[in-house]
């Protein structure tokens, strides 16, 4: 079982002063449980950036909310599990739309400042009766007052075959950085998406926020890889309200920021279903960040790897054999890997013995010296198991 | 259980004239079966070519033959299982010189004319006290008489996790072409190394037999991607002795030779251990050939829809995520995907009835029209299933 990391800081998009959530049950679900979430921004500032999948078959939302986000400004985010949204032609489109309306004339607000979120299953329509209705009770509860809780709670209703809610946060010097996220992106099996929402308090102009975000997700969301498929919903979105009167530093916003989403990206691998390792690939001494972030990531994604790391066994053939693969700058004579601190493989050769290596424990560390430079990087993943073959041959049946 | 298909022409490397063959037990793998392969070419012709791995970290047997192929002749080809001499370091170049040298001296030919080929696990060194006395036992047995079943029980000593020897075959117009397979490569778990030699007795030089074997195994062996893991030791090789005194047009020996590739391409899927489907993802109405073999390989590699067909889920929302994720020409709205003959995507959204879709059966075929040109290009792949977890957890260990 994973259990949620211990926090020290507010957490969740609550955690910055502007926001409010609740997370409430539409009824989408066969499980019954909550699915339905709504993030509003009560500002005084409604800046916003967003990144979205680059999979060219994007989902309804994804195209929705593209054009929120060109300017700049959201008003509020309405998410939903229970249903994709994706490969659902005119109808998909038209249902995002009423989404967004409905949310946004319950706030009194402009629906082109309503981004809209969707998880589930692929090629099924929305059932926009309980969306609308949803929408209602959700609105409502905000009215009444969300509560502390409304950030947890949201990040509950966002959760489709996760385990825990995600939350994480941060704070420094008067303003306050906090998110949550579910799945799946390029992850967990399943229901293949991450959706992530993060708040802040800080008074950024939205060109800043964008310049932040997409340098917070290059090395965090974009270096979890836990089974390489890329998700028709993947979405980040970053939401600033300006309420804490604070205008920070831009580089020390980010690094808060990156320090928020790698929290969360790992909550994402430490908590991807049917997984029994979570692994960090380390490629140091590359000649290049890029280098270093193909050579990990091509282990990353070598079913072969994969299952030997669930097998317990250091197989290091495996990891030179993907690391082969690539084009980064090395000779395949001087590489060097160690598994969980044993340097089974030297010089491109037989290195101590793989016996040495201890793989019982949860967390595995696989360290590639490409001896080609002085650039690293390092890819979050998982190991291939049966519990992911059957969450995944099981899915929509 | 598969059983090796039906064939009406000579089949296996010593179907064509001017070649023999043996296979025996040198004792390198802990079963006790057969381990060690020997093909000799008694000419007129000595032409030969080949294709090998392009990993970057390949074997000291890869090394070494594609010095010798490189004036295009060859005498001689040693194969052994039971280890892959990859990742072995000076000892591991010697271990591959001592086993050319040593066949070499022993049927009296030079040893720069001598293939070798290895495969097993990787990071091991060879017992090269048993390969020796092996080789010696090998030429003894050629040398007295190695019968009509020398090509068989060739087949049969490369086997590793193959459950049945693989041979084919082709005759025209008073020549012949045979080959033999095992494995592996990019394919089945577990030895993750696909080995092919193929003899003809047609009067062909080396470039020419060169641009035969590149055309016919771009077309075959390079379409099946089991699991997308690309071994260190890959090597297709091919040996013309001119013994038919036929010179063929090329044209239609490349035709025949594509043939034999594809057969034995297709016995390597149907034999894929753990696989519990043979996957055709055939893409269609494509801009370019390259295209549609992106697209077709870019599903090939998805785990979540290789799980899905081993669940007997046609999860089309899967093949769309795949599809997405590829460079190629289309216009997403426009995507149909068929599923065993049922059109369950249409226009990239919902189609006919999903539960229209009959998975039970071995063989399933996939169709993409990318409604974006007239080329086409099918891979061959496997679903993901339990067994392939098993056996590659397992397999070292």
């Amino acid at each position: 079982m994973n259990h949620a990391p211990e926090h020290h800081t507010p957490q969740g998009v609550t955690a910055a002063a502007g926001f409010r959530a609740v997370g409430i049950t539409a009824g989408l679900k066969a499980s019954g449980t909550p699915d339905l979430a709504l993030v509003v921004n009560d500002g005084p500032a409604k800046n916003a950036a967003a990144v979205f999948t680059t999979n060219r078959v994007a989902a309804a939302p994804i195209h929705w909310s593209r054009k929120v986000i060109a300017d700049g400004r959201a008003e509020a985010v309405i998410l939903n599990s229970g249903g994709a949204n994706a490969c659902t032609g005119a109808e998909g489109h038209a249902n995002t739309r009423a989404t967004a309306e409905a949310t946004a004339d319950a706030l009194g607000v402009d629906a082109g400042d309503l981004l809209v979120c969707s998880t589930g299953l692929i090629g099924e329509q929305l059932p926009m009766d309980k969306i609308t209705a949803g929408i209602g009770t959700a609105c409502a509860a905000l009215e009444a007052g969300s509560g502390p809780d409304g950030g947890a709670d949201a990040a509950t209703a966002i959760m489709t075959t996760d385990s825990v809610p995600k939350q994480a946060g941060f704070s420094c010097a008067g303003y306050a950085i906090g998110g949550m996220a579910k799945g799946a992106g390029m992850l967990a099996p399943g229901l293949a998406t991450m959706l992530v929402v993060i708040t802040t308090d800080a008074a950024l102009e939205a060109p800043e926020l964008d310049a932040a975000l997409r340098a917070a997700t290059r090395v965090s969301f974009d270096r979890a890889d836990s089974d390489g498929c890329m998700s028709t919903n993947d979405t980040v979105l970053l939401l600033a309200s300006g309420a804490s009167g604070i205008r920070p530093d831009l580089a020390e916003f980010t690094d808060g920021l990156t320090g928020v989403c790698t929290d969360l990206a790992h909550q994402l691998i430490a908590d991807a279903e049917g997984a029994a390792h979570e692994i960090s690939i380390r490629s140091f001494n590359a000649a290049s960040e890029d280098d270093a972030e193909e050579v990990s990531r091509s282990v990353a994604r070598s079913n072969l790897f994969k299952t030997a790391i669930f097998g317990q066994d250091p197989n290091w053939g495996r990891v030179l054999s993907a690391v082969g693969t690539t084009a980064a700058a090395f000779d395949p004579d001087e590489l060097d890997v160690a598994i969980n601190g044993v340097q089974v493989c030297r010089a491109g050769g037989i290195g101590e013995d793989r016996s040495l290596v201890d793989l019982a424990g949860r967390k595995v560390l696989v360290e590639i010296d490409l001896h080609a430079g002085e650039a690293e990087a390092t890819i979050w993943t998982n190991d291939l198991t049966h519990d992911y073959v059957h969450e995944n041959s099981a899915y929509s049946s």
